[in-house]
């Protein structure tokens, strides 16, 4: 007996268990949620595409677009199920990483929301990279990266960070490493990949000599700060949404927590943009956008370690720290010629791990700050330990995948697709058409 | 006894019967989905615009700003009344269209999030037609179209598909058409309009000679890329909330099939970009933007007749069609001569058909790869009526309103406008105000 | 004992009692939607930007993104202390302003979604004056209004229409004003202020003599229209959350207003649009676009007085009227040479009184062109009564505060700056890095 609604009821299990898969509210939380996190693929493609110079960005644009594309395939082939598969039946995930659920082959439908919600983070994660490494890499090398960074580099310390059973959330004796809302999973990960392959490709070739190791301006103000408006749109969402999809592995539920962590993420916007004001007007005079911009992203990137576990006082000094530990990465980088396109390894890697150093010590009741106990102490000590090992595992898997890259000579574009303009090389497209004949015409009718 | 916040028990029926009306958090979805469909108005102008060439582009924003307007009350006065007027109670609607409910008269507040989500779906059908036209057609062509489409052709359409009692939802002994999302009722409706005002409307003056039918390149790769992102956000919702608007008329609830719905509509988004980017790869040797970006869009479109029908894989394999039935009519539109300005009724209407077309074969358990029953085939056979039906009655209609517009000679502007830049002609305002004087002085000065 | 998910369990108080904070759903819609509010500060930045001229395109974004960050400041530390500070404890709020609550101290963390909603309203009104005064006013002006506005001056407003015991809303005998959303506490306040800055600013050197009081033309039709857009889609859900912020204070449940609310939104902007494309197409032979994006943003102002509390017709009836509205104050304005860079407070101050003068008349069932009793004409009298005191409160604090500015000589940006290009004296940054060189080489070696 056909019946054209009944198809609805797709999928293996329609009948979601709320203790396991979330409340219907708490579903469609991470549902409405994740899709605005989604958004952030957005806000991501038009800061980088601001940010560059005119003649890639087509190719930055493209690079974008495309790695929501691959990157979507990476996780859903492998990364989820290596991340996550298994984390609802219990007894069937391990310490390291999970083995079921490739292709959502055997998932519940009643989990798709979660997959949703975790495909938006992954994906975030992705993004920073494409940033990082600007027009110069090859499109071998953007194809390879977006695809094998979610599904085998990125799914283990989102297992270890946020599955029921992973090693770093466990921890020993009920202290673990406590990373809210992806400071360590997709920040610090995302933005050591792209370090590496940064440091890698080496500084290109227009960013001048030894003694002045200057960025291009950006080629749109307007884009770079649309992409920051639709950031900060979306984390208020990643943030937010967090407080279920962290939850939902203890079977409690804190939709309340959900205005605590939003409001703290646009309190550490506001710390880390305002941070960055300060200094551009009291050290160089003047009051520099791209500063703001990025202080305010390392802001949200920072409280994104602790903004459901935060007073909102604290999130305000995380948000500044945020934006402090930013400026100081970028300069060091800077001084070491690493050619960051956007600054994005600053921008994401040194404050994530900002912030989640800086939780232990402000987490609300439990903090050291507010209770110097041994364990609060100790919880300190797996931050630590979590900050070191996510560095690690990235820097360590990044290498090898850039290297090979670079060893079978595929990593960037050739430097005359570079100095030529690599919109036109690789894309024959350009940015913004301007009709030339038309306005070298009147120009020259003018004069 | 006036009370100020009595004032907020409005409408003639504020007591809500959930069997009828659905929850509080289906209406609260069919809200919130709906708004960000309303959203997608923003990313079909960006596209527009960036598609466009760049004497156009302040026209062609005003239109989809306009449409925005005039739409929405062709869509409340008549259009709603005769797509879903009565559907809600029972025995109260045809089989052919409803005839109650114009300008809301009578209509429950309990209906109104339903309203609000139709009305979004309407906007979005209407906007695919001024993306086709561009900007050669005149003011009144554009105004009189924005408000008899949704007023009188898309409705009913709709209302087969979709109310309760539409003779191609119901087909015959329980089989017929299912449109999930509005494959047929919102793309193809949509896009065939689209294809017939510009076959009546002719190549425009700068589309070259008959050997060399080109379209302009983009003015803006930036909006274009801005509008596909905003489009996959609102598409999100799009396919996302139809799960709740299409179980609404059977009184069950499906909040589950909302995670699948989601993830197919990315899935399929992915599959339709990269089967676009691996055609210009093999093919042309470059890594083509604008198709990727309507190749993205086309998958979409396609996974819409079914995103809550599928498994994921076979959401991928819809989209990666969908992708390739863009090509197909884009290719075959250009051969014949059709200018269309932004490939709009080919992103469209074609995988809108190529959805309906492949969803009787993978609906989950009922398709015909899972169970070649003489059901699923008729299924098919429904599914095939549909897509003909379909596309006869806006074929027809439309091909009445335009002739007749163009029988009145208001079809287009004219053709001095459109040499002279319709947006100094009928604005007298440009989209980027360029100042002139100063820029060759400083050329001037320089050279 | 700790545990990593036990942190989540924040704030003073996580008990949720649904009479007092509202039920889960209310809560989310208040979250939600106050997301998708602040939001608009992303459209008040495109549009503003939009309408500049190029040069000064870069300071005004970076006002916009900073008055997000002061201005959460000033809201957070003493602004919703002193609008709702004790508003959820009975009996310990005044008719004046509230005393508790200073930088959250205190308040229980299901207060904490109303907080964000709110904060969301009192941003939208801080931007208002950014816009009107574009890139004139100092970085000294601009930090110093950005903080205390919010702090001070749009708090007490807001507390008399909003905080249960506001004395506007509670008014006399159960009649008093009901501001559903804003047009007089957010539209009006925030206009008022823009105006009084604009005419102590005084008009700017670029704007023609006695006899050509022209405006600049907009640098970028496409950022203005996006930044309608996204406003549009920031009011649906300014208006449609109002319904809950709106109830809260008498603890009844109204969602299915939501509908009504955001319905009511799109009409009244299709109402003030094409109120303004008729005017241009009438009287001036043309199709402005500029006036039909701020006569839709007026429709939508004037709307905020009462979405909730009118029928749809009626509801477009308003938008009529706020388009007309602001066009008589722009004209007005234009007439006395009040220089406001973008017509900000003509779209906002002039429709906001608008909406609330008409909603008395208006209300469903219990205006007086349903009952024209002694009470809905008193009502309209406290409409009368609202709009004189939200006007001279705002113009008396703004005036004291802009003069002080004045006085002290820090109002203005200093006139060289001004001609010099404010982006590169303040920021040392461009709008738009357009590398000079290389096109005069182009041209040099075409011609």
């Amino acid at each position: 007996m056909l019946n054209n609604t009944a198809l609805l009821a797709v999928g293996p299990d329609p009948n979601c268990n709320e203790n396991v898969h979330g409340s219907d509210i708490e579903r469609l939380v991470l549902l409405i949620f994740g899709g605005a996190v989604i958004f952030m693929q957005c806000g991501f493609a038009m800061l980088e595409a601001g940010f560059l110079p005119k003649h890639g960005v087509a190719n930055i644009l493209f690079k974008n677009m495309s790695d929501s594309f691959v990157g979507l395939l990476g996780f859903y082939i492998f990364g989820y199920a290596l991340a996550f598969g298994g984390n609802f039946d219990e007894g069937e995930t391990g310490i390291i990483l999970g083995t079921r659920g490739f292709a959502l082959a055997g998932v519940s439908s009643c989990e798709l929301p979660f997959f949703l919600f975790q495909y938006a983070f992954a994906a975030t994660s992705v993004t920073i990279i494409s940033g990082a490494l600007g027009t110069r890499s090859s499109f071998t090398t953007y194809m390879t990266y977006s695809f094998l960074f979610p599904a085998f580099i990125y799914p283990l310390p989102a297992h270890w960070l946020w599955a029921k059973k992973g090693w770093l959330l466990t921890g020993s004796s009920n202290v673990g490493v406590a990373d809210f809302a992806g400071a360590g999973a997709v920040h610090m990960v995302g933005g050591m990949a792209a370090l590496v392959g940064c440091m890698l490709a080496g500084p290109g070739f227009d960013r001048g000599t030894q003694s002045n190791f200057k960025r291009n301006p950006p080629h749109s103000i307007p884009l770079v700060v649309l992409g920051l408006f639709i950031l900060s749109f979306g984390f208020l969402f990643f943030n937010g949404g967090s407080v279920v999809s962290y939850t939902l592995r203890v079977n409690t539920h804190a939709l309340s927590g959900i205005g605590l962590a939003m409001i703290n993420t646009v309190l550490a916007a506001s710390g880390g943009g305002l941070a960055m004001v300060a200094h551009s007007k009291l050290r160089r005079g003047v009051l520099s956008i791209t500063r703001a911009v990025n202080g305010s992203i390392a802001g949200m990137v920072a409280v994104s370690a602790c903004a459901g576990f935060v007073q909102p006082w604290a999130a305000l000094i995380v948000g500044v720290a945020g934006g402090i530990s930013y400026l100081g990465f970028s300069t060091v980088l800077q001084r070491r010629r690493v050619d960051d396109a956007i600054d994005a390894s600053s921008a994401h890697f040194a404050p994530g791990a900002c912030g989640l150093l800086l939780g232990p010590w402000l987490f609300f009741q439990q903090g050291i700050v507010y209770d110097p106990s041994p364990d609060a102490f100790r919880r300190f000590g797996w931050h630590v330990l979590g900050v070191l090992v996510l560095s690690l595992w990235t820097a360590a898997l990044s290498f090898v995948m850039f290297v090979a890259l670079k060893l079978t000579g595929v990593l960037l574009v050739s430097e005359f697709a570079d100095r030529y303009g690599v919109d036109r090389f690789e894309h024959d497209e350009v940015a913004y058409d301007v009709p030339r004949e038309s306005n070298i015409q009147t120009l020259t009718q003018t004069s």
